[in-house]
């Protein structure tokens, strides 16, 4: 069977690969299916996808092929047998890992005449298409990015961040990393306003705002103070927010809640003080969370 | 001198009494100002404020007494004297503290006629008197409240949320918790970012709008589902998280960094898991950082 220039076979058909699939099938694409169980690829064959009997057909019928695992020791499993299959084609790895197992895979698929580009969706399966979601790709062939980004625009929106194949998973585990501490506090916040009766919904308005605000002139703040090297502040110094984290870590006490999320917090910002940097703002501690600061502290 | 309506004395001028005292003044108010380092006064008075030389004097010279002080404890110590000045008198306290402080507060207030309203400041200094600004106030003088409300809008957008004194504190801290999140998330992004060299300033503006996004789903999501009883989710389960963060911390250490801030949150989701809720969204993890759940698991 000839290859058309937008074929596309994807591996993986959990929630996210599904997702996928299926958003390339709306764009027309022609979608070749794999998935170890392979109930899983009717829905899509139903929609137009073509399921391929074993990951070497799946692989053979296309240019691109996009892999969706729940691990990169399962994409590494998977594919090391197949690199006879992915030779002079292009992989775009979309499954979730770490910088290092994006290197590896990069190295891995470099020896063997494939085009390795690493992927990072910034979307839940609900958003794939959708707007407001996009997917970070990074890789050394950049023109095999190029090549395939009109195809992989029908997934979100197309964001490239470096040659570096790690580059992708950084960005988004930066991110998501971001994200998480949002969800430390978020969570801590409804706790604490819960410990009191009062209805998370009434306070919900008020907490969404205020983080919004608080992000809007912290985020871009840290970064110029990141880069330039110059912390010290006028409005919020580590000394004054190590003196006032011990009234939140009473208050959830006080209130029967936890206060395993926050003491680490407590911790570093001791830390800074100790070290000398009472009068630089929060930005300092974005230089602190280091191991080494950690295991041997100064003085 | 005889007192007018509008009269007001600020006592503690640090850079947020300072802040309100001027905000008053901008705004007509009659302002007595009282600082323990009489200094302080200096511009204030300049500015047409009339200085006071004893805490006495401060407190008589109107019907709102406002206090900022770095601490609860120091609120105490400057005020249980001058309880018979400030009987009959409305004292809004807008020092940093805990509901618990808040309520002892308000006890001894009662015990003396003095009409106790506790405030939180959601703003910096350099905020006061700006839009987007607000003062959080409770206590069980509503009424009091309703009379010095104009006065007090001199400083900020005031939000009344409730007749409990430690309500306003609570509140504060809330939101406060919210960002002191978003802020370990944000540092340890810029950390993990920048561990590769990527300029934060190149990063910001992805990392404030994905955090921007988060929180406008997250924090009314969670809001629903812990008002409602209802955290089993289709989109991001606690068993998914699970599994994902050690990518994070592992990512971490591979870029020479601390795993301190996220530490906690890995075994809050593993303490999650283990107590039957894989399937429930982030949303759960808010019922969980109880005292009690870490003293003594289930089983």
């Amino acid at each position: 069977m000839p290859e058309k220039n937008n074929s596309v076979a994807v591996l993986g058909l959990g929630l996210m690969g599904t997702a996928l699939a299926s958003a390339l099938l709306k764009a027309g694409h022609d979608t070749t299916v794999w998935n170890r169980t392979a109930a899983k690829t009717g829905p899509l064959a139903a929609q137009g996808a073509r399921p391929a009997e074993t990951v070497t057909e799946a692989v053979e019928a296309a240019p691109l092929v996009i892999v969706c695992l729940t691990s990169n020791d399962r994409v590494r499993a998977l594919l090391e047998p197949e690199a006879p299959a992915l030779a002079g084609r292009t992989l775009v790895n979309l499954t979730n890992g770490t910088p290092g197992q994006a290197r590896e895979l990069a190295d891995w698929a470099t020896e063997h005449g494939i085009a390795y580009i690493d992927g990072g969706i910034m979307a839940v399966p609900q958003m794939i298409a959708t707007p407001g979601a996009y997917i970070l790709y990074s890789g050394t062939d950049e023109q095999a990015y190029a090549t395939h980004r009109p195809t992989l625009a029908a997934l979100a929106e197309t964001k490239w961040v470096g040659k570096d194949p790690g580059a992708a998973a950084l960005y988004d585990l930066s991110l998501l990393t971001g994200m998480y501490g949002m969800v430390m506090g978020v969570a801590q916040a409804y706790a604490l306003i819960g410990s009191a009766g009062v209805p998370a919904r009434e306070f919900a308005p008020l907490l969404k705002d205020w983080v919004h605000a608080m992000t809007a002139g912290l985020v871009p703040g840290m970064a110029e103070a990141l880069d330039s090297g110059r912390h010290l502040t006028d409005v919020s110094s580590l000394a004054v927010n190590q003196a006032a984290l011990p009234n939140f870590l009473d208050a959830f006490t006080q209130q029967g809640l936890s206060t395993e999320l926050f003491e680490p917090l407590q911790t570093l910002l001791d830390r800074a003080v100790d070290e000398g940097y009472a009068a630089d703002g929060l930005s300092r501690l974005a230089t602190l969370i280091k191991k080494d600061r950690i295991a041997a502290k100064k003085d």
